[in-house]
């Protein structure tokens, strides 16, 4: 009895949804566009973003972080779970994991479960890169540099083609044997890559950079970056963690993030502003950017920069995209009154 | 295809338990025995309880609080989503609502959803308020006093049963009809149940009263409580609500919280320090009074007061509980390799 979906139903009015569900509603959601609103809504005021929720784990070592707020005028507020657990691999699972909750904003009920594993974040984190490269990239992406062989590596490089058509790629790992893994499953994709020994040769060589490592040791260095070159960083979300050095961020003309208050804290900026590389004032947000212009970058010869820690309208934004795709199924449920 | 549970379960190894199911499991509880596993963990400083997450909605009014955390060395963590939006009854809802979720503490797998719809939250209060009494009501309760109309006046009294054999009760409700509402439900369940005119009327007949209301201004004075009356108040659980005057603490000799560091900012304990009726050092936790004896009232003359506030331990301790029996079931699910 209880393993049926219908007394299920008459049980709780909750939708739950499975990570094929969720892949399947993706491949009709413009996740740029979502992380456009999602990051217009943020520095716009519109949205109520409470502080990030943290649990830390010692044996073995981990963390949960929850993310969750609201779209001022939604039918829907989103709580975020997401885990990392470093040691996973090591057991046969993947670092990260997670949740999204979807409950109704007039009367607190829960509405969906989307059992994504982690997924949804991934997706997102990738698109905010590719939105960041929309505003900020030169317009002639000669060489693609990705710095890291993980799951960003991947999802980053493959979200920039909804932005530039450039397929050239220069990758640096510090596992020379992951770069060569990644190389082998992103040509196979269509990508011309070819691994460099250092991140330095990535950025003779390329003029956007997405950088996805877990590193707490700059990588990139002011005298390594070419004119003209957009950086992406993403590794960086605690504030141990440090992808590039202050000196690049003092060069760029413009250092985008996704959240003034966070980068405050963490990220990039974080290390810039500590050094005195780059004065707290002069950084910008992303949503602030894109309120401006569809194009922030003024000239081929700019350096800029954008150091993403996520926020969770990022969050509320993509869950809200795939419900929508979802959400015609949800007519066919029984409901118990909620 | 997406609606059998084998491709569900295969999709995700994460259980999704509903409230028949949780229903039935809790049957075979010890929800005594749990909160005062939540209450000793607690007050040993075994819990890792980071603060409560709390987003607030003003069209129509309402809260959403995530109370999370674990037991140093359990096999999970857990995160609890509560929601409260009061006008709900206006259109055919309930005020509360919310689930559960259990992570693996090891990995950061989500292992379960309880769907319970705040039921446990319900049931968690409740079985905390019948912990306190059996740590501090007289050994001979005459008659149990009941303070307000709603789930909890209805749940705190059955719960009560599993620490007294009194069935006498006196009630005192600002809807008068909602009282004999009660009263008779009540009776219907084998209480005999007098609706009484005033909180103090109440007092002047109970030795064990319960305050289960939303006041903001004190229902009960030092003036109408009984030499040997113990109160245990789970009314007031954000600042501005009251519902027992610092005379009233002032006058006990034995004052005890769910949580210390919550007792500083909210609750009847909070009135009264901030008015200077009592000393905050003379509070103390439930489960420091579990870990020192079974009983910790000393004499039938006492009068003695339980404050509670709620903390996450309440709902990992139930969530673990319901999962133990639960989980039998769990060994028949196909798993994905998580």
């Amino acid at each position: 009895m209880d393993n049926k979906p219908l007394t299920k139903a008459a049980s709780s009015a909750t939708r739950v949804w499975h990570l094929q569900d969720i892949k399947r509603a993706l491949r009709d959601v413009d996740v740029l566009a979502a992380m456009a609103d999602a990051f217009i809504s943020y520095s716009a005021g519109k949205a109520v973003v409470p502080p990030v929720g943290e649990l830390l784990f010692e044996e073995p070592p981990g963390d949960a972080h929850i993310k969750y707020g609201y779209v001022r005028g939604d039918r829907w507020f989103v709580i975020k779970v997401a885990t990392g657990f470093y040691r996973n691999p090591q057991r046969g699972l993947p670092s990260n994991s997670g949740l999204m909750l979807v409950f109704d904003a007039a009367t607190g009920t829960p509405h969906a479960v989307l059992l994504d594993q982690g997924y949804l974040t991934n997706i997102r984190t990738a698109a905010a890169g590719a939105f960041a490269a929309k505003l900020l990239a030169p317009d002639k992406v000669s060489c693609i540099g990705i710095i890291g062989s993980g799951v960003q590596a991947r999802l980053q490089l493959q979200m920039l083609t909804h932005i530039t058509c450039c397929r050239k790629v220069r990758i640096y790992a510090r596992d020379s044997e992951k770069a060569r893994r990644y190389a082998r499953e992103m040509s196979a994709q269509g990508y011309a890559v070819r691994v460099e020994k250092s991140p330095a040769a990535v950025a003779a060589a390329a003029n956007l950079i997405v950088t996805t490592t877990a590193a707490c040791e700059p990588l990139l260095f002011a005298d390594d970056i070419k004119p003209g070159t957009h950086i992406t960083a993403v590794g960086s979300d605690t504030p141990p963690k440090n992808e590039i050095d202050p000196g690049v961020l003092n060069k760029a003309a413009i250092v985008a993030v996704d959240s003034l208050p966070q980068s405050a804290a963490r990220g990039e900026v974080f290390h810039a502003v500590d050094a005195g590389a780059i004065a707290a004032g002069s950084i910008v947000e992303l949503g602030t950017l894109a309120l401006q212009a569809q194009k922030a970058r003024l000239s081929d010869r700019q350096i800029t920069i954008a150091d993403l820690t996520g926020v969770a309208t990022q969050d509320i934004e993509i869950c809200k995209a795939v419900l929508a795709r979802l959400a015609p199924d949800t007519a066919r449920e029984p409901s118990n009154g909620y």
